[in-house]
């Protein structure tokens, strides 16, 4: 799973009221959520949700996270994010994902480090299906 | 803990950027974290944290709400809530909630059925503390 | 628009990690943030977006709410919310919204009353469309 | 304002239900909020409001925030945030902000460039109180 040979994963998701702020763009730490939306959607694909990981005691704590804010997320965006895994690590995996809205331009960048841990957050190895 | 006697409990929270909208004025789902907050607070007045009681498998699960919204409160608003225990059941506590703005005007009024659960989010009575 | 004859306008909306909290279950303020989606999709079924009604000075503001909670939603939960409009007035609109879960477990159910506003937040008329 | 010499600016945050996510610790886009409260009333301190910048059409938007997540802050936390401005431009402050919990551990460390933005979000020059 998460195979660099995978290529990219391609997800999209709607702005929300909820999303902007009083500036009328997307509030800079929500773009987290959407990125975040995307990574999940991504395992989704791959057969696997958050929910029956967590039931095998599974569970993805971030580590790092560089975002870069090129444009802005505007009110009723079709945002469009494209996820690829471009390292693994015995603990961790790591994403690079882009986001673009509906006229195709890029709004933002970010490096995610996901490390698996177990209930009590401890780093475990990553499960033999993402190695 | 919560008597009427106890009278109203009183807390204050500033409104940053997170909470605005697109429209210049707190996202109305938003009015409901702080009135949680205040709840919690009111909860920590009486020695209690969220914490402790999860630590001993008491939980509590909103199950009503009625929010009236009268005035918008906006970005860097010190508001002021006051909290009242309104009704006790078994298992259940009734709050009365008003927000203020620095200005005093009301600018908003909830009333929150909140139930205590165990860990599966089954009902159960009230900690005797609470009675 | 929103006619009672439209009848029920319906709309999916997966959860995901940020809308959760420590009780493992969906946070009692975010259920707002799904009803509020499912009204801005049928809006925009009847060919308007929030944006394009900014962009004539016409925005809408919350004035009343009332939420009961049934059931809980939970994480990777692919809600499902009914929506219909159950009462027009000038510069209101009065829906009724029912989220569902995959299991066609009813989990919530708000009714809502939406005032339509100008940008200083003043009530206005509706726009003719919308009557 | 924001001068090195000013040294650090300290504030506190409570963790509340709202913060959290299934895992039982604050949701990681969660942090970027606290961080940004605490930019917000260093800003506060130096005897300016965000609403009052905006009202000048001075605005700040987020260019580049890089992230390490060290230790999870949880439920009830007092959060200690300690943010120094570490580099200026025409059009930007650097700073760098540490999370620390109320047993003084070290919870998180962010990066953050911030742009002074008009109205259309176009970069402009810091004002003459900010150089």
């Amino acid at each position: 799973m998460f195979n660099q040979v995978d290529g990219e994963h391609c997800s999209n998701f709607r702005v929300y009221s909820e999303d902007t702020d009083f500036m009328g763009i997307v509030f800079h730490a929500n773009y987290l959520n959407f990125f975040e939306r995307a990574r999940t959607e991504m395992l989704r694909d791959h057969g696997c949700s958050l929910m029956s990981l967590a039931e095998k005691g599974i569970y993805f704590a971030i580590h790092d996270v560089h975002l870069r804010y090129i444009y802005p997320a505007r009110l009723d965006d079709n945002l469009t994010i494209k996820t690829s895994c471009i390292k693994k690590q015995s603990c961790s995996l790591f994403f690079r994902q882009l986001m673009y809205n509906q006229q195709n331009q890029m709004l933002s960048e970010a490096t995610v480090q996901v490390v698996c841990v177990n209930k009590i957050l401890k780093p475990k190895r990553l499960p033999e299906e993402f190695i």
